[in-house]
């Protein structure tokens, strides 16, 4: 089968692996119809991690069961389902608590496991004509209709981005009538905007540079803020005291509230200096995140921060330590909450969300492409060029390769 | 001052009574510019309360501060304000906790207090010219804005029916991606539904028999049950079953959970039997609630019932017991949530979604009138006719008496 | 091999069944080392179900791990496990959300399912030498130790009536400081008292009329209240009032939260008259309650209400529709949690507790018996005599019958 | 009146300040019984703030009420209370929310008061004859008895390090039959292992240096490990690796948990190095913290971390800025809550605690002093010698200075 596997720093292929089979009564082999590249592919992409050449990559997948083994029960071939990233055997302590994130059997390494990813066990990805899917029952999601293109691409949003878009709500604790930052207008910080909104924040912010994204945070019905226009916290807090209602509103004491009671860190270590973009700062993100947030706030960190980092100038930053302000935090008395999304624990919620017409993560989408087309797309989305925000790859019938006309 | 007061079975006047005064340092003094008439006052209007003859009522109440005590300090005169209909303390155990609607000092008889009703202690209403507002900095929710007809509606719904419909949807666990129903499209039960969309519901169905109430819950995103076209809960099941895409991602067993996670009762104990809507049947509602919910499910309850009831038809109806099927809560391991809302823990929050743009609870509103037409208001509330459904009071400069545009 | 089956009302009979075999890659197959008789076998022994003749009952159940399925991958043979009463495949929607006591797929004719047990599905129960696991990986928790005497009480307990203790008061919210009140001491009431001592609670008290059960409460640190020595709702009224710095420290209005904040129901629709113990009266325990739980308490009912119950006296009582006080309800702004016990959501924490000396829940076994004991101890435990609170049938090497020294 | 004042670096003075008068309708003036030297008062006492000379300082006070201003209804001449070391002003959006910790208008400087405190608004303190109460209705906690002994100290501690405990537990999510580790077992440290105790935790370890403290752990059920026996996340691995019913209960995967669940900093940024104890290490304590808790566990921050801090070593420091591990904190998927308790949302159940026998806090009093030695006793305090744990200064009629028999 027709796979993207992971050469060398700034180099993904296209080539020929062999299609898997089951290995455990529990297993199921799914098709794939669409698989997603994922801005967290890039740090394997970018070299900022230790993976295995020749790995097949690809974590963001949906398709059709084409066989299960005999102790599947609930998982038919023909279903049409996508999967969580995260690769959970649903028996253990933290699976069965929800924290299907931090699966304690499937990676011999550490906690949680995902399909062709650095550090997060030994299975194969989904970029790729088929995928072997560990214990079937409880990692597929089932769907509607068949191979058909409705809500295919809001669909494939449910393996990944949209549930971290929406963990990252819950890390920050949104609830209706909170005030909202997300700094990262990308496809996870533009789901998180769209997620706060779902969960009725009153006021949604969204932070970045590129005019593309900000006119997507505005679709979702986010107030967007451009870093090229000045200090983004600033501008914040500027744009908040413009509110007229809200300041007349005030009772004494509230000019202490002037930031909002939510920010989402959808970034992570590769963040960019807000005063100088061509350099990396890996704290800048956070740094505005603990400014902005009021006291008794709650930080949402759901950008990645990943150790080691051979890509990291300095020793610290190597072990993804960081000058990080902790009087603040305690001074603030915030909580913190981090962490890879547990996919299952949403993912019917925000299916039930798309098929009702209340959800459209699919806005995101920028490019569907044949998995031939990969390599030049991880290319293009690295230097978040010709508009690449997301890009899914077509399988079979849908081998177009095109610039959405979203 | 001119003010409503209760008379008598079915009988409200309009008549002069002494202007409040300060009676505490912590007092304020509040011109009052808009004032509800609530569903709730009509259970003293059809005389199924005990309340003393002469008594002024209205709980929904909105104006402009006079006058405060010298123990006031974050309240000042000019300020324009909205009050929770409940009157807590704000220092007693209850209060402190965020249960205002149990506030344990304000009423001598029981838990909780409010303005101009019946068993919630000696306090004058609000449909009057002024009303003394005891623990100002407590009880007022500071608004933008001065005397303008901006937001004026929606604000004054911030006293009662707002917060209430939203505590309905708090006490059912309405969460993203819930399913929910409400029975009653009453302010109440329309807010409820509003509210349910604002905090993510995917699908919202609203059971009535009055089309202009069916047509506002369409109108807050709902979909409208009509009890006129059968069994309301028949009705749902099979409204649901119709629905493609949620039938073809079910899994082995999810049919039954075919029913609704959440269900609100926002009628109560003046309830009507579905097959003879001429006749009451207090438990209609509840039972209908307990046959839709899905096992696991969460059960609100809004709509009041109320003891002793002079008006019930047996002994254990006057005393608010009523048949109910306890093996059926067991059986499906539901939660029930009842009671008043605790509106001052949600007002701030459903002010901002307002002042947003993201609330607009005013939807509802049907009637504004002067204070003099306020027993013609009742009469026709009560007899849910020429589609009564929300009656406002305007004051001061807003002597108009008219139906809604809305 | 040797198991217990109902046989019809008042008759359990000792006899020989053929050993279960694996049915699935994911069952496994159990030894049985203790299984105990549980107060809710007792409706189906009373002829209050409409269990067929002949199912093998018991669904308390421990012992040693003989063989598994090839898709079983966490449990080994030889492990020593304990079983949730509930049957629950791990993968369903309710199942991993932690709703274990309502999967959807293991029981064809409704939600939630167990070992031999009227209408939770086709499973022969554990009072047997042997007993059948479906889904071993999610159902079996396993225990420290192999076969020997060490906490095998406290384990077996893990199995239902602990988690389920545990579970009644975590319904009824039970929190550090606040005040609870049981209704019922038999196994489960006591262990919710455990539970709730554990889980903080600043006043324990325990309703019940016989003396031993009574002494049982104390040594879990609660307060005993006697039926027989008046209606026991006054009794813990006055005791609360006879509490010196408790009322020494009530502020203004506390008096009105002279009961308590928590009260679970650990009795069921078997209950007695206060006034007349001889006879039936299925809202008792219920009305108890509401009476003396605090506004904006919390009532947890964790005794069964069953319907149909073919021995009750009028129809309604026949559907499990009961006089219930729901203007009180109301007018309290109470909460109600209720049904089975989602074990597995609290076996592995309650496991820890007892191996670190915390809790010690086989307090409560009064009797060990040999299989063919368990007929006359069906009888016994059923009329409340000869101490029978707490029956464990013991196989294999421990087959004495004693009442127990503690 | 006598009282404690800020003189200058290691330099506390008693001297005659005027008695305070009620300035406003809602105050009440105080005459305190017991205040205590905090731990907290140490940063001050260093130096290590930018408090004003001559400031009365003492945030733990009890007392009788001497009087109450005419806006005052709950609280009495001869009420017998404890304040909250948080000012609060009660009807703010953050203390009506349960936030007294960042009371919005007590202090002009920023979110959060407190008495006799740097940074924390215009208060004197109570380590003084009288002190002056505002807003008394919310910030009195009434108590039993008089002037008696009884639960003297126990009460005292409900001002600021019973609650800040139980809120570092809180913090930190424990829960019936979690793993806690404890760094500190200074007053805070050792009332979270009390606290952590009475919510039920299975294992609860506390790290400390100083004998007496272990010793006192020890009484509280808590496991002690001395830094001095080597590094205490080790041994904290180990003693758990020892624990053979825990090892021999885990299921494959469940090392990988082989920390706790909770851990809890109460030490703050004047920590010591592990390895150094003699030089201060600021993020060792959070070091350890991350490296020992288990993937999706929590993190509670009660130790202080103040800026900016004159005394600190280099600029970052100055401004409470540290390397900490971000990456780790991302990987294990962890949340964190930091920051000031609010009293007021606990110590009502404590104090219910305490009266009915099930806490204890004042086992941590080490000294009883009269006013006079108070001085001294910062010295010694300081310096941690003598065994200076818990410093209570009595006035009136318990003039007695001693060491503490407990």
């Amino acid at each position: 089968m027709k796979a993207v596997s992971y050469e060398s720093k700034h180099k993904m292929a296209v080539g020929s692996h062999p299609k898997p089979e089951l290995k455990s009564a529990t297993d199921a082999l799914l098709r794939v119809t669409t698989s997603g590249i994922c801005g967290s592919d890039l740090h394997m992409y970018d070299g900022r991690t230790g993976l295995d050449k020749g790995t097949v990559v690809g974590h963001e997948i949906m398709g059709i069961i084409e066989e299960v083994g005999e102790g599947v029960s609930s998982i038919r071939p023909g279903d049409r389902v996508v999967l969580p990233f995260n690769i959970a055997c649903g028996s253990c302590f933290n699976c069965h608590q929800g924290n299907t994130h931090a699966c304690l059997t499937m990676n011999p390494e550490s906690a949680g496991a995902a399909y062709g990813y650095a550090g997060m066990g030994p299975y194969q990805g989904g970029q790729a004509e088929y995928v072997l899917v560990p214990f079937a029952d409880f990692n597929c999601l089932k769907l509607p209709g068949k191979e058909g293109d409705e809500w295919e691409d809001d669909f494939l949003l449910l393996s990944d981005v949209f549930p971290t878009g929406y963990h990252a709500a819950e890390l920050a604790n949104v609830k209706p009538g909170k005030t909202v930052a997300i700094f990262g207008a990308g496809p996870v910080g533009l789901l998180a905007a769209h997620s706060a909104m779902l969960k009725g924040a009153s006021e949604v912010y969204v932070v970045d540079s590129i005019p593309e994204r900000l006119q997507k945070a505005e679709e979702f019905g986010a107030i967007p803020v451009d870093v090229n226009d000045g200090d983004p916290v600033d501008q914040i807090f500027a744009l908040r005291k413009k509110n007229r209602p809200i300041q007349e509103s005030r009772r004494p004491g509230e000019e202490k509230m002037a930031g909002v009671d939510c920010v989402i860190d959808a970034v992570g270590y590769q963040a960019r200096d807000d005063n100088a973009p061509s350099q990396e700062k890996p704290m800048q993100v956070l740094e505005n995140c603990l400014r902005l947030v009021n006291p008794t706030g709650h930080v949402g960190i759901i950008g990645v921060y990943l150790a080691p980092d051979p890509g990291a100038k300095d020793k610290e930053s190597k072990q993804g330590v960081f000058s990080f302000p902790v009087a603040k935090l305690f001074d603030k008395a915030l909580t913190v909450g981090s962490g890879q999304a547990p996919v299952k624990r949403y993912n019917e919620y925000l299916r039930d969300l798309i098929v009702n017409g209340r959800a459209k993560p699919s806005k995101i989408v920028s490019h569907h492409i044949s998995i031939d087309a990969a390599p030049e797309a991880y290319d293009k989305f690295d230097k978040r060029i010709d508009g690449y925000t997301k890009v899914l790859i077509r399988f079979g019938e849908s081998k177009k390769s095109k610039a959405s006309a979203a």
